[in-house]
């Protein structure tokens, strides 16, 4: 182990993580200024190194069993290990106090149900396409593990979750209206961002699914030209804000 | 007019408030402690009365024509006439900003991000049980004129909404999980209210889903009781910790 913080993200064939919810740990991790490293972990090696580096499982699997998810870090100024992101994202604002706050003063529960709204809103028709599409990015030792295991959750094909045609046009319909409402809400706040004019986890969370979208389809892919134009434009100069958190740690 | 601020409202049987949305403004009235008094209007005198003093149409009917819905305020320091509670209390803040402040700097987004979170996870299976019940508290002219707007728009009668046995038991069941996720949630701030220990409008909002528990079964109701139970007594001291701006204006 490091002196500082090791942070383990799943990479893509890229070399770049994809992963929504570990963007969410990079990006705050950037946000702060906390010095790290990556360690890229491929799906099927994940319940291993969780259980060697001591990080609790964040849920159970179908079976019944715990099951062990990235992001996680270990941190060697406490010896701890983390895992899921809203946890880790509150660890370093505990840990780290004086770099800039995640969640500002009283704005925690706040900021849960920004995710949760957001979620509500603009995701839920944005999961079935994008899951399938995610796929693709995967090196071949994850995307084995990942089809297979999202099928059996799932009881259907990658490919039947939202097939190119009428199904996909209406996943896509949808989005954009979910994100139109959640850039409503943005814009109430005056400012650039959630709280104004300083992003917050509320707006790294917000970005974290819009890299999900540039990473699995491609920056220069239609999708993702697509919604960076929704909203007058809003969403292309949103993530543009926020694009130098974005960067690896090396 | 007079020289503070009018508030209509909507009268139960028992000369009190019922309705979630006015509870909202009487709530951030109290809160503020910006003098107003209320006056009383029943349901088929809101579109007149809405054209009278030009407050604007909150929505569009079935047919298409604009649909008129209190809460309104009319405040003759602007001489505007101002409907739907959260442009009422964004306009409270806004005129004026000396009282305390229902969206704290920086926060209005994720204030209204939070309603929207409380509605998906709280109040989705509230609506059916408690709609069928409002009624019940109602003036005759009114309550002939909610039964018939209600019905026409559902296309059933008030009584099938969430008929008592097992369909109004699953209501309530998923209406403690959604109320036990939102605990949880607010329970993050460390404090008593969403901020922590002074309550911003997404306490008094969220009271006001309680309140309209409260006023239409009854106080001594086991529904009412029940809630106030949910989640080791949370609720009935969250409830009881705001109950000081359910007074009304005399």
């Amino acid at each position: 182990m490091s002196d500082i913080i090791t942070f383990y993200d799943i990479p893509s064939v890229n070399g770049t993580g994809w992963s929504p919810n570990t963007w969410k740990t990079r990006l705050a991790l950037n946000f702060k200024g906390v010095p790290y490293k990556t360690v890229w972990v491929e799906y099927p090696d994940i319940e291993a190194l969780s259980k060697e580096i001591g990080a609790a499982p964040t849920g159970v699997k179908g079976d019944g069993s715990p099951s062990y998810t990235l992001p996680t870090i270990y941190d060697p100024k406490t010896k701890k290990a983390i895992s899921d992101s809203q946890e880790i994202a509150e660890y370093l604002d505990a840990t780290y106090p004086s770099t800039p706050l995640l969640f500002p003063k009283g704005t925690l529960a706040l900021q849960i149900a920004f995710q949760e709204a957001f979620t509500t809103a603009a995701l839920l028709n944005l999961f079935a396409p994008l899951l399938q599409e995610s796929v693709t990015v995967l090196n071949e030792k994850s995307a084995v593990y990942f089809r297979q295991t999202r099928e059996t959750t799932y009881g259907k094909k990658l490919e039947e979750f939202s097939p190119y045609g009428a199904v996909r046009d209406e996943h896509w319909a949808k989005t954009k209206t979910g994100f139109s409402t959640v850039a409503g809400w943005i814009k109430k706040s005056g400012g650039t961002f959630v709280m104004g004019d300083t992003p917050s986890y509320a707006d790294l969370s917000t970005a974290a699914w819009l890299l999900w979208v540039r990473q699995v389809r491609g920056a220069g892919s239609a999708d993702f030209k697509a919604i960076q134009a929704w909203d007058g434009g809003f969403w292309g100069q949103y993530l543009a804000s926020l694009d130098k958190y974005t960067k690896p740690d090396a």
